[in-house]
């Protein structure tokens, strides 16, 4: 089975996310086996959620970046420059593949570090750089690459996505709403780099300039933030049918490409309205393909570990995959049939003959079968003489409303088939 | 540059869609140039969107599908057996890669074409067989290889979509809607692929093998359509605060994966409840993402054919590809900032002196930068003496309100700064 050797700079939340992800790879669909050959940080005394105190430590990123013991260099310690920038560097240099989740490094640096990746013809991924969890930098980069991109926009900043939705949800203030957000860990002790819009005009920039085949210009971005957004802006633009979100876009234009950060009324019938709270969304359009969204967590330890897992997933030799993905030949599973001991609630629609009985007789057969009633609903008869009655009941098996829709068929009281639906809470 | 060189069979309207985009690669964002070596199809002559009288005609797509001229099959015939699952065998068996929209083929050979992939060391690449433009197969497979899924979910069968959705919205029986969706091209004249949930589940299953590293087995997906819904069911599911959708899901069990599709009932405040017409969507769920959710749409020429173009692009060697995407050291535009003479609508908030001629002044400088009122709201004034004030503008260039604003801002009847933030329609 192919192996590959990961050197991890930055021991955050999300460097000890992906440790334990790494931990429990057997649960994952990995083409390979990955080992850890040393690790990085400021501090090496740092209280963390992972142990580290079985691998080796290098005080120097950079030296672990170029250590031969290691084929994937992953860049988890942030800032676009310093320490991240020297280590990614001399990564590429030593023709060793890179992985990082560091937007302001790749938004402020990419054209560089991109031509130094093309030059040693090694992969430079950061697929977590952008949107946490939700996978848009390859789906842009390959999977849509057959598509013109007329334009690319989203809410990429769940801090600011949080801020403004509860501000508008609870009548509060920038400042009260952010208070609360920063004791609940939604907002950093040092908000600056979220609410001035520069984190999500890091972002955009990446997708801009994936989207557009576009030199990367951060400088060229124009950002606007939400900390000069009052509470009565929202609800005044609120009550006139618009929703105020801060929303990233790239727009191609024959001038060049646009990429901007900015607060946007959005029309209630926006489809940007309905992603509230501190989720991320990206929307791509574009010719043949008209509009795709993908919507998820857009950072947190866990999707961002996940993200850069991903991208080392890509790194194992050979380049050809098992179709389905995984290992060659590795089925862990198989199909079942779906069971009759599985318990949901129902809704079950019947007609009732219009005579006297007819309600207690369906009553006395669910009753009978387990299937106990939380809702009903009954409409007077129809010209046809018969009574649609549709109720939800309890959750129960399977084979308890089975066996209860079975009984009912047979019953003279309910006209025609009765019908079941599973029904599922959102 | 890289150069790959297909044969196409099948020349449908996705197989015409794929050859429209060959011929304008050059807006594409490939790693390197496509050339059509052959196509093949049932009828050499019969009509077709797509000139191919230019292109090496075959008459048997087996005999395409091992030329030495290509270097990738192409299979956009459809069907599960006959000639499309003998071409692909074939061309997989010549180590020849294979790209297919074959959702029934992939569905129900999966696990043999798989493992002749993997014997020939060759890709099998389906991207386009689920959900159409939604790359959700690669990003499901390698950029969620991260994650233990525990559940898959989602809207598959756009038809089945648009008739639940019609069929509620307009109070219009089954037999009604479809008839009408057959006149408008939303439904095949046969439907009975679509409506009986069938390809929904080809398409499910294929996920689940992916998602559960799991044996695909299609006899064992339970499979149940919506041609059995009355439009009673609907609306008195809805008067109970459930919205029925057809569902397909994949399920991660102790006993094994459970894949079914079956009409089921959403509480209102259910994502999926918000996916109307032809749109499909997938819904990833696990550890330690939490859910991502694609939207888009899943069929029609254009999308299916820019789902192909991305499997195609897969396939250039070498496997390092440029970080930002398309050929190495390929730029094709500049980021620029953004224009002065952008036009939108605007929302303009301002607090207003509360004395007489306040308004009139707002008015009159508007008036004068040739900023005109579509929408106004004023409220009375508060504690502090000043009356909130909001409008939205007609269409109006960026330099417009800024000029106006920067007039508004003088004005001793405007108290404080005004806002102005861009407004977008959804």
């Amino acid at each position: 089975m192919a192996e590959l050797i990961l050197g991890i700079a930055g021991l955050g939340h999300v460097g000890c996310g992906l440790i334990h992800l790494v931990e429990q790879q057997a649960n994952l669909r990995l083409p390979g086996q990955l080992k850890i050959a040393g690790v990085s940080a400021r501090n090496r005394h740092a209280n963390r959620v992972a142990d580290v105190s079985g691998l080796t430590w290098f005080d120097d990123p950079v030296a672990l970046a170029v250590s031969p013991e290691i084929d994937v260099f992953v860049e988890l310690m942030g800032g676009a420059d310093g320490k991240a920038r020297e280590a990614v560097e001399a990564a590429l240099n030593a023709g060793k593949p890179v992985v990082t989740a560091n937007k302001a490094l790749i938004a402020e640096h990419g054209p560089t570090l991109s031509a130094l990746a093309e030059a040693h013809s090694v992969d430079l991924l950061f697929e977590a750089a952008v949107a946490g969890g939700v996978p848009i930098v390859r789906a842009l980069r390959d999977s849509l690459s057959g598509i013109q991109v007329q334009r690319v926009s989203g809410i990429l900043n769940g801090t600011c996505n949080f801020l403004t939705t509860e501000m508008l949800a609870r009548c509060s203030s920038y400042q009260d709403v952010l208070e609360e957000a920063q004791a609940l860990g939604y907002a950093e002790a040092d908000p600056t780099l979220d609410v001035s819009g520069m984190d999500a005009a890091h972002k955009m920039a990446i997708l801009s300039a994936i989207a557009f085949s576009a030199e990367l210009d951060f400088p060229k971005v124009e950002v606007h933030g939400i900390d000069q957004l009052d509470l009565i802006d929202l609800s005044l633009a609120d009550r006139m049918g618009y929703t105020i979100k801060l929303i990233a876009e790239g727009i191609l234009t024959e001038r060049g490409v646009v990429c901007r950060v900015e607060p946007k009324a959005l029309s209630h019938s926006h489809p940007l309205t309905r992603i509230n709270g501190a989720l991320n969304t990206v929307q791509v359009e574009g010719e043949p393909l008209g509009a795709v969204m993908m919507t998820g967590p857009g950072a947190g330890a866990g999707p961002t570990a996940s993200a850069v897992m991903g991208d080392i997933s890509k790194l194992f030799r050979p380049g050809v995959r098992s179709p389905f993905g995984g290992a060659p030949h590795h089925i862990r599973r198989q199909f079942v049939a779906p069971f009759e001991d599985e318990r949901s609630p129902w809704f079950l629609r019947a007609h009732l003959a219009d005579e006297s009985g007819a309600m207690a007789a369906l009553s006395d057969v669910l009753a009978t079968e387990a299937v106990s009633i939380d809702q009903m609903l009954q409409d007077s008869a129809g010209s046809d003489g018969s009574a649609p009655v549709a109720l939800v009941t309890h959750v129960c098996s399977s084979a308890d409303i089975k066996r209860a829709v079975a009984r009912l068929e047979a019953q003279d009281t309910i006209i025609g088939f009765p019908r079941f639906i599973r029904i599922e809470i959102g």
